[in-house]
């Protein structure tokens, strides 16, 4: 058996006893029932996806899968830069490594296809499937063969991490230049939102640049007709590397019962490509924020997903993911920490709540 | 010069220069212009407040003032719980407690009116002015007098804490059964809405107890016509002991230059009071949360602050503004520990950023 299929074949259902144990906790706990909102509501799921009533999160790891994109012209920056941040995320000095310190996180770095050389270091997971993919406005990103290995280097890596150090809580980001491009080709044949409706201006297009992006997702949906049932087919076709990997990553993650956090625009594309594998797998995952791009919202409803955070980020690296995972780590913490009314001699209606 | 007018006197503008070094720094960072949303803002903001372009937190205090109220009727919860909670407080078993342990602060509890007897322990500031308010339905919660001595009262927590052990950041929170029905008063007297738009459902009051809430919240701005252009007579009239004391924690962080987290609705009421005494005070506050109670937005328009986090929280102790200053903390720690293109040899524009 294939890792993607043998992973497939691990997902199952979160664990229901242990989410209704925690959910009876939440309701002993010194404070009017629901009065802690999506805090409540963030500990009773990761207790069902953990298997534990009173989860400890432990280390987190953010993947971050890097590939380049053979469109072209839809990106404010040059290609070189997501070489340059594979050098910035080892050396530590992006936005990623600071939000991952401050959330307990790890940052695990993944080449998939960055067109630029890059050095072999400790630090980095050289997984290069090629220099980028090819121009999805003239034909297939890549070969279904390609698009199955993107996810399984998703999934070699998170198992790879898991062996070197346990964590309980994983991210999945990503850095292309161009890669909200075939994102929004992505999100556009899996919900059939028109590609107006899912392109956004990525790092800051102007108008021409977000003109030219809509015309890029049309264009890359007119020639390659992707099959909305085929998610592989949809990958191969307009997807890229980093988008394979993060799905592997999601996939994985399922599989291992570990909670995992969708950053913004790209990680959701990415969490509907693994939902099109396997659509129990969203029930592990967990929307870390609003992205500004307009595409999220539409991956994030098939998702049946609602995001933590609303901070107008639109970095992706999965700075967001890792931001609301802290947030996450907090729900669990009051979940553990905090006193039932018994234990405290709060006096509460019979019910341990108000009257 | 007494301790409030002292405060009042040391209040000034924040440090423009500071922030302007801040905006300038986030604009050379490795990452798209404003690519971060709010916590780019956070990070400027907190730089003009604390005058350092480059803000280290370091540890922080919640400040959680704790009174009972002569209003009757109006909570889903006994009296006796204010005092019940303020035992759980100091013995580390409430949510504030979790939340504070999370993000770095530690938590300051004072009695300033809690109807019934306290234990004379380490943790309590004992300042109570007497047990619980009079009630705003019939006549005046208290003397005026007793509300700039409220004021004070905060004032003091905050320089206590502040000759006990350094912080760089505060939070201001409350416990006290049934003072959303004062804080409604005050919002309502201050911003000029109907009672029936800034009243809501507290910890749980059904319809029944909502209709006797707005009822409560008529009479008492009926009864005592409180003035709005004087902010200490509408503290008297239909405020609280732990509101006053909330101001003046307020006050006194905005003459210290400590960036001060508003919690929900009764910390929000309270803010308007400090912004009433100072209307420059507003500008040391950064809005923890979006609570779901309905007159925290009328309330924060006022003081022109927008919420960091919206996750339908409605507990109050100061939770939602401790764990927004997990974020305060995060944007600090990007702000300070990201590299910049130059040191990351990343290509932008000229400008740092893209084309």
């Amino acid at each position: 058996m294939s890792p993607l299929e043998d992973t497939l074949n691990r997902i199952g259902a979160p664990d229901a006893a242990a989410a209704a144990s925690a959910r009876a906790r939440q309701a002993r706990l010194t404070k009017p029932p629901g009065s802690l909102g999506a805090l409540e509501e963030l500990a009773v799921r990761i207790a069902g996806i953990t298997g534990n009533p009173v989860p400890d999160l432990g280390q987190g790891v953010v993947f971050v899968m890097a590939a380049d994109h053979g469109v072209a012209g839809v990106s404010a920056y040059p290609r070189e830069v997501t070489a340059a941040m594979v050098r910035n995320f080892l050396a530590g000095g992006a936005a990623v490594n600071a939000l991952a310190a401050f959330a307990g996180f790890r940052v695990s770095v993944t080449d998939c296809g960055v067109a630029s050389d890059l050095p072999a270091v400790p630090g980095l997971r050289s997984r290069k499937i090629r220099r980028g993919t090819d121009d999805i406005t003239r034909g297939p990103a890549m070969s279904r063969d390609e698009a199955r290995l993107s996810v399984e280097i998703g999934i070699e890596a998170f198992e790879e991490e898991r062996s070197a150090a346990p964590f309980g809580i994983a991210a999945a980001g990503e850095m292309g230049i161009g890669n909200t491009t075939p994102s929004s080709a992505v999100v556009a044949a899996l919900t059939g939102e028109p590609p107006r409706g899912v392109t956004g201006r990525g790092t800051g297009v102007d108008d021409r640049g977000l003109a030219r992006k809509i015309a890029a997702v049309e264009r890359a949906l007119a020639v390659n007709r992707p099959d909305p049932s085929d998610p592989l087919d949809v990958l191969s076709k307009v997807g890229g590397f980093e988008i394979g990997a993060m799905a592997g990553v999601f996939l994985a993650a399922a599989a291992r019962n570990v909670p995992v956090l969708v950053d913004g625009f790209i990680s959701a594309a990415a969490a509907l490509i693994a939902r099109g594998l396997c659509p129990r797998a969203a029930e592990y995952m967990i929307a870390g924020h609003r992205s500004v791009e307009p595409g999220q919202a539409a991956a994030l409803g098939l998702l049946g997903l609602r995001p933590v955070l609303d901070l107008g980020m639109r970095l992706g690296e999965g700075t967001g993911a890792v931001l609301a995972a802290a947030v996450c780590r907090a729900a669990c913490e009051v979940h553990a920490r905090m006193a039932t009314f018994e234990e405290a001699g709060v006096p509460g209606s019979p019910a341990g709540g108000p009257a």
